[in-house]
């Protein structure tokens, strides 16, 4: 089956709104083993959309058409599919007689907007609309039937589920078995990561894709049919041991919400010393529901005298090492954690840009440091990152990869390709 | 000029992704008085990609195609113009020698998987890619230019910005005079402003459209045409008398970037307090570059051991009161005020849900505080957004807002009808 999707309206076309039914419906489709093969986008012009429509209908088998069944003038997916398909506008009575019982029961006049939408094209399936005054329909054309939904998504996704699903099971029977899995990495390039792949060839029917989203990069493995799903797990442990370390998580959330979970798990408690991260390694963790059992406390120590005067850096420390050392973002570490007593703490100091760097720490230079009860890690290293927001982003990943290493009783260091270290340095507290 | 868009990449298509670039372009491009007119969504498969690309050739001027250019093996979008014009692979060989000085640069090993990112469509003029490894590039097929761009944000936008938009203007010169004013309004609802707008009928050629986006809904005014354009001025003036304190910004900045502004502008400095936003404050601020100048520090003191040991709210308060509550707020700002005895500080606690809440404070309950070196100001606010999300985005919005009418010698309090105060005060320091 050849299923396509066209979304209409001006508002989507020109970005006034982001098109969350699209990429809602893809996905609904996609949890069916249904793959959707071709979307389009078209405003409210009625050449365009009879255009797109008979187009569309020798391509697809099925197509969902969504928006533009309002009662205002700029609604005019009903008349340009009739008037593509060459037939008339009829009244559909039993969908006027269902309006009129509507605004009667709310003891209003109905609008004679509203008419409009009782009218659908000859040989046209009216398909409930229980949310709303648009009704759904569809209608074959050419090779494809084409389905009309309304653009308001609390009546889109329940005549999706309730009418669209059970209609193409019916007419194409169930989907053939798709399977999705996902691995999170971090530290480490596309190309890095497509050069430890690329000599696996997957079995028949599986494909990779790759999905770099700051500071990420999400291996997608897809496997089509049932062949390519039995031969699946034997090819995920293919993966697992060409990536190794690198896999950050499987199928499951990022490395916050890694941390947030490990932290409440085994009841341990967090404090974080922020410099160039600015609060956003703090807000990464509060954005959980229950971050409140671990993370004590977060100082955002921007200036200098912060780093003293709340962490207890030494004017010796700064003056000798500056504040985007190692041995600063130690003694930041270490003040942190002991400021409320934590089982852990995290710090990060670093030149965010765009300004600040000079040639010996460049923009990009960022120290960070873990800190436990017993031991202390430090790592100096070089974002190739140019933007204020990314170097940002890969920091505060950064040292909440080393925590879950940590956590994890791994190696607090990794090796990323993407992120070489200058220094590391592993010691006991005094 | 007809304009369309081809977005690629099974990630977009399946909706793993929601596809902003699309509406961040389409956006950019109305800015410009340029409308798009179709826009098609295919995945990474070559047949897909070379009918699409031919297909629309005849019907488009230029065509931005987004997506589809990394290393990977489903980055098929050279390739698939290549063969739909029958043209051969050609290697640039200046990219080449830019990719390799790169990696000398930055002391790595090129993986070989990037030399993919050398080749070039014979005839297609490279467009350059300060930010990444894959160069854009432009070639003629058909009636259209395609203009391909890589698909990461980072890397898009600037090259829309800085080579796009430069090459239309060239080609088809500037388009029709249209123009865009923005208000961004801050604590009412989209149907309250609709309410307050409604009754004044804009002038021939202007047209309003609302857009909400949490914390702010953004006003724009499109005045299409000489004479709209002509009327804008005075049409400007009667929406501000009727929206008065609501409008935020004209045609500039968020709250954060105003607040950063005011700040250096009048040299003064800040300090955070933050229990429920958790770092969001100071990540706001901190993405502008140049915060240093005036952020002293932030304390996210998520634990009650926190605020009173860094911030010294009194145990008697939290006993009494309790952490979320107008004299806890007034005491953490007063606190987080004194540490390095900043000229501001700002204080946030609240319920951010979805536990937590009770009959008396329901999630949503929200005290921000605000201090300066004479007086200082709290209120307690019900805030209806439900997730925690969006109740961390309206207090960190609220807070800044408090600064920012502080700083324009407004007064501190606004009434927003869509954040119900339960409680204000104000008072001078003891």
């Amino acid at each position: 089956m050849q299923l396509e999707m066209i979304c209409t309206g001006e508002e989507v076309l020109s970005g006034q709104i982001v098109d969350t039914n699209a990429a809602w419906f893809a996905n609904a489709m996609m949890e069916l083993g249904i793959e959707l093969q071709f979307r389009c986008t078209v405003g409210d012009r009625m050449d365009d959309l009879m255009r797109v429509f008979t187009e569309r209908s020798h391509h697809a088998d099925v197509i969902l058409v969504n928006g533009g069944l309002g009662p205002t003038s700029d609604d005019l997916c009903c008349e340009a599919i009739a008037r593509a398909a060459g037939v008339a506008l009829v009244e559909h009575s039993g969908w006027r007689q269902h309006l009129q019982d509507w605004f009667k029961r709310r003891k209003r006049e109905m609008p004679a907007s509203n008419l409009k939408q009782c009218l659908l094209p000859q040989g046209a399936i009216l398909v409930d609309n229980p949310q709303g005054s648009a009704p759904g329909f569809r209608i074959k054309f050419n090779r494809a039937w084409l389905f009309f939904t309304p653009g308001v998504p609390a009546e889109f996704k329940p005549m999706v589920q309730e009418q669209f699903i059970p209609f193409i099971r019916g007419a194409f029977g169930p989907g053939a078995a798709t399977q999705l899995y996902k691995l999170l990495t971090f530290g480490h390039g596309e190309s890095a990561l497509a050069e430890r792949l690329g000599p696996l060839t997957p079995p028949a029917g599986i494909t990779l894709g790759y999905r770099p989203s700051l500071p990420y990069v999400e291996i997608k493995i897809f496997a089509r049919g049932e062949s390519a799903s039995a031969a699946l797990p034997a090819y995920l442990d293919t993966l697992r041991a060409a990536l190794g370390e690198v896999i950050v998580s499987e199928n499951q959330g990022d490395l916050a919400a890694l941390v947030h979970d490990l932290l409440i798990q085994k009841g341990r408690t967090l404090s974080l010393a922020e410099s160039c991260t600015g609060g956003m390694l703090s807000s990464l963790l509060v954005e959980h529901p229950g971050s409140s059992a671990y993370l004590q406390q977060a100082v955002v120590c921007y200036s200098k005298a912060a780093k003293q005067k709340l962490l207890g850096v030494s004017a010796a420390t700064l003056e000798i090492h500056g504040a985007v050392s190692a041995q600063c973002a130690l003694e930041m570490c270490s003040g942190a954690r002991a400021l409320l007593d934590s089982d852990f703490a995290l710090a990060v100091t670093g030149i965010a840009g765009p300004d600040g760097g000079g040639e010996d720490k460049p923009v990009g230079t960022v120290a960070v440091a873990l800190s436990d009860r017993t031991e202390r890690w430090v790592q100096v290293v070089a974002l190739a990152q140019r933007s204020r927001g990314a170097v940002r982003v890969m920091s505060a990943a950064l040292a909440l990869d080393m925590l879950r290493r940590r956590l994890l009783e791994q190696e607090v260091f990794a090796t990323y390709s993407f992120i070489p270290a200058q220094e590391q340095r592993r010691e006991r507290h005094h």
